[in-house]
């Protein structure tokens, strides 16, 4: 059960921050974000303590319908790239002393665990089946998924981690992504698909094709009477169409919110996730810091339909969690705000506003 | 004598970036940050070493017209709390492992130099004249101010730093800031002008009359018959309107780009003398990257009307090259990124793009 984080110690906080050497507000987005740690450590002196990044990996039966440019052996291809060091998440990961965590939740592939023995084995199984003719796990599934979230980020809690972010590697999951977009914040579904890893515009047009057809025929079956699409469930969304990657964020997201550790989210695949476990506990948003507005066409529309605010716009869509750990030095410099610099008083500045 | 970067060397450094295992062009703006640091150092393999701050302080004439909340001062009392340490330059130095120096350009102050040894002398004057009569500077003392920025910039460069940001301490600055963008790219004043530190409705809307009056004054005597105001002389705008930390700086972007160091550049005072510096030496601009686009009105307007795109946009107005020191951390990333990520052939994934 996530806990709400504590408004009434929002005054408190936010008088601290009016009162730092600066005009009020000319921290802008730091600011804010500085309220909303304090809020989740309920502090006035936040700390940020061993960063992980858990990295979940699973294929998708979707990708079997030509809606991604990515071939399927890419995925597990990636996953042992990552224990070479040689991938987007390492080097960023490196830089910014985050502890990585690569999982397999559903990767269509055997990991030697000899040979590559930094993929955490945890397959629930090899690969989703295809939302196009029917759910792509099982309800048992999706709670053995969310299982493997939860203890991984577990691990991490006892390691002392209090701030964690979360990637997927897993050809075709902007297609899922899309579609979980378009059924929980009714967006119409043109708007939810995009070029994905690289499609061009026919290979677009063939994507919402198939996501449209996926989606009447999941409605057709699901749709209760009378219940607006927003409303959807959560679970049932997730179940129907994620994949065991997703899944096992969205475990590892609400258990993370449930320890009141910052949640560092990366961009379109990630902000579904979030979406996914805020219908199943809405306070998990609290804990919420969203990293990065990408490339995905989506992505944007999905962030304002949460009212969530990206701290980058670099343009990234290499997914991995890249977004959310290029953000970590902004979280860091609102907790340095907050603690380093001096008040109005203490400096002896003229306070003129 | 600024060398623009050799653009012929443009092939060879794209072809590394779009090599490495990612898909062509999903790291967005750590791409293009790439390829343009790789052509600034002239390399495939570029660093960043010895990163410095070089703040610069200086009061205004116009400041006298209650075109700012922020009482004169303001700029003395922080250049001595920026040797406290409590300033939000202080902290992100510090984050960043920026060395900061503080330079008074230009402060109506006498600093006594045994209680403030950190703040280096280099008056050129106690604030420059009010720009609504007369000249801000002469133009010995425009050519002494570039020389003070000059120095400074030798000095980091001889202590080993090839990134430099610049940021500026002065009351009342956005206001010569928005002329300069006027008088340079054309765009109707009422769009320059902001609410500064903080000014209220009316207090923007004096702001704009008293500048709209210096500037008419200005042109009587100034404009050129048949020259269009884009094309402005760059020393004239300066001399007339800039600050003293202004000049500084303009002397600063000159110098570090003649030694190819990479200038991040600040918010809406230190983008206007990026400006300046362009219509002196138009290469300036090859070493330019721009790190934050601020809370000001005009700052968006400027930086398009010069082709900049900011790495950050976090809503600060705090000056001080705040901006430019929380955009290090990308610049990093994207020198990681050209440097750590391996390549398709040698991760052994199957390039499908």
């Amino acid at each position: 059960m996530i806990q709400p984080t504590d408004k009434t110690f929002t005054a408190t906080l936010q008088d601290k921050i009016d009162n730092l050497n600066k005009p009020k507000g000319s921290l802008g987005r730091l600011e804010s974000l500085a309220l909303q740690i304090g809020l989740i450590q309920h502090t006035l002196t936040p700390c940020l303590t061993h960063p992980c990044h858990i990295l979940f990996g699973g294929d998708h039966g979707i990708g079997f319908e030509g809606v991604t440019p990515t071939p399927r052996e890419v995925t597990w291809q990636q996953m042992i790239n990552y224990g070479l060091g040689g991938g987007g998440v390492n080097m960023f990961c490196r830089q910014h002393g985050f502890q990585l965590r690569v999982v397999d939740a559903g990767v269509d592939y055997d990991f030697d665990q000899k040979k590559f023995p930094h993929v955490i084995s945890r397959k629930i199984a090899y690969g989703t089946k295809n939302f196009l003719h029917e759910a792509a796990m099982s309800p048992g599934e999706w709670k053995k998924a969310l299982a493997v979230g939860t203890e991984q980020v577990d691990v991490c809690a006892a390691e002392g981690c209090n701030i964690i972010s979360f990637g997927e590697m897993g050809a075709a999951n902007t297609s899922p992504s899309s579609v979980i977009m378009h059924l929980l914040l009714n967006i119409p579904l043109e708007q939810c698909v995009g070029a994905g890893s690289g499609l061009c515009r026919d290979g677009v047009r063939h994507k919402y094709e198939v996501l449209h057809e996926a989606v009447e025929r999941f409605l057709a079956n699901n749709e209760p009477v009378g219940v607006k699409l927003p409303l959807m469930d959560g679970e049932k969304v997730g179940t129907y169409f994620a994949g065991f990657e997703m899944a096992a964020a969205v475990g590892g997201m609400l258990r993370a919110a449930e320890r009141k550790m910052i949640i560092l989210v990366d961009g379109f695949i990630m902000t579904a996730c979030v979406l996914l476990a805020s219908r199943i506990e809405p306070a998990v948003m609290d804990y919420a810091v969203f990293g990065h507005q990408g490339d995905e066409g989506g992505h944007k529309l999905m962030l304002e339909g949460m009212g969530a605010q990206p701290l980058l716009h670099l343009g990234l869509r290499l997914g991995e969690g890249t977004g959310a750990i290029c953000a970590y030095p902004i979280v860091q410099s609102a907790v340095n705000m907050i603690n380093e610099m001096d008040n109005f008083s203490h400096a002896n500045i003229t306070k003129y506003f």
